[in-house]
């Protein structure tokens, strides 16, 4: 498409790149800005420009945060001989969100993908080893996807943590809660029956 | 949700803002610029700047334009005693690409419509009675919405400019290119046969 001026054409690129934002959605973006006001536009510019100067990797998990510290490893309150293990930002988010989580967190930043180039020297399994070098830790919990590549990653860090003698554990996997029976896929449901628990042991 | 993050916080915030992005689409927005690096994302800020600063309304048309004058109006190879009339930008950007129309063109910059407060002193209704009272214009095409809010503001238009003695058209209405008939609605089918026209006159 042809576009009217240089400086909408500009945005329109920008916008594209970002993920799940083709030409038309871009436009869209573009001249909605353009009816805004220009200390609306600015806002947008100026948090996009700031974050990116500003925010910081907490240097003991690597999650994102706006000083060397993030406010999960600051919280004396919480316990910090747990260890969470988690792909991305994302997920320290989401499992924060769910207030059920009292442990610090290890931010990996990926997880091995041969497929995809990823390897294990690419993603911060070399940080989460000399966190429990140097620190007391009694559990790691590996929370990583329940894909081949997550399940990958679980067992080559439980392979390279074994001499270390800690506790290691991954979150459940199941039937969702609130899920039908009969709708569950196959593997899942056969994985439940074979990890099945006993029933006064567990949380509902 | 609660972010780890202020300056994240703010990107999302400020990503909610644009039309049918919500906070979890923000939020992806958000840490695929973190990810990015520095230049892309002042690549995206500086664009939005620039944008807003530097983009003018031609003073003809209304449509954008890096200069007072935009492109179609500038370009003297283009009939000026043809003015189309249109809705908003994105509608000169459509038909600009059919590359089907050489005269230029008039953005109202809405249409009439009562339920949300938009009046005929609201749009650029009398700069377009203006232009046809300056210059020597031949045909007024409406190309407006087809629907209650445009039809309305068509036959406005129509009235305050029938002194003027000039050949007012509305772009064709009916089965679209390429559609079944028994798909089409049923409107849209009894207008096309009450506006049925000469095979011969048409052009396929």
């Amino acid at each position: 498409m042809n576009y009217p001026s240089i400086h909408l054409e500009n945005v329109i690129n920008e916008f594209s790149k970002l993920p799940g934002v083709g030409s038309r959605t871009a436009l869209r973006f573009a001249l909605h800005l353009l009816d805004e006001d220009e200390k609306t536009c600015n806002a947008l510019a100026d948090s996009i420009r700031l974050m990116k100067s500003e925010i910081k990797l907490c240097k003991h998990c690597f999650s994102v945060s706006d000083s060397e510290e993030c406010e999960v490893c600051k919280d004396t309150k919480r316990n910090h001989s747990i260890i969470c293990v988690v792909e991305n930002i994302r997920d320290v988010m989401a499992i924060e969100n769910t207030n059920s989580y009292n442990g610090v967190y290890h931010v990996l930043g990926g997880i091995i993908s041969p497929i995809d180039g990823i390897g294990a020297a690419d993603i911060r399994i070399k940080e989460l080893v000399e966190r429990i070098a140097k620190q007391n830790i009694e559990e790691i919990i590996l929370a990583l996807p329940t894909t081949m590549e997550g399940d990958t990653t679980c067992f080559y860090i439980n392979k390279l943590i074994k001499d270390f003698n800690i506790k290691v554990t991954a979150i459940a996997r199941g039937i969702s809660i609130g899920d039908n029976i009969e709708y569950a896929d196959e593997v899942t449901l056969s994985r439940s029956i074979m990890n099945r628990q006993p029933f006064n042991a567990m949380k509902m």
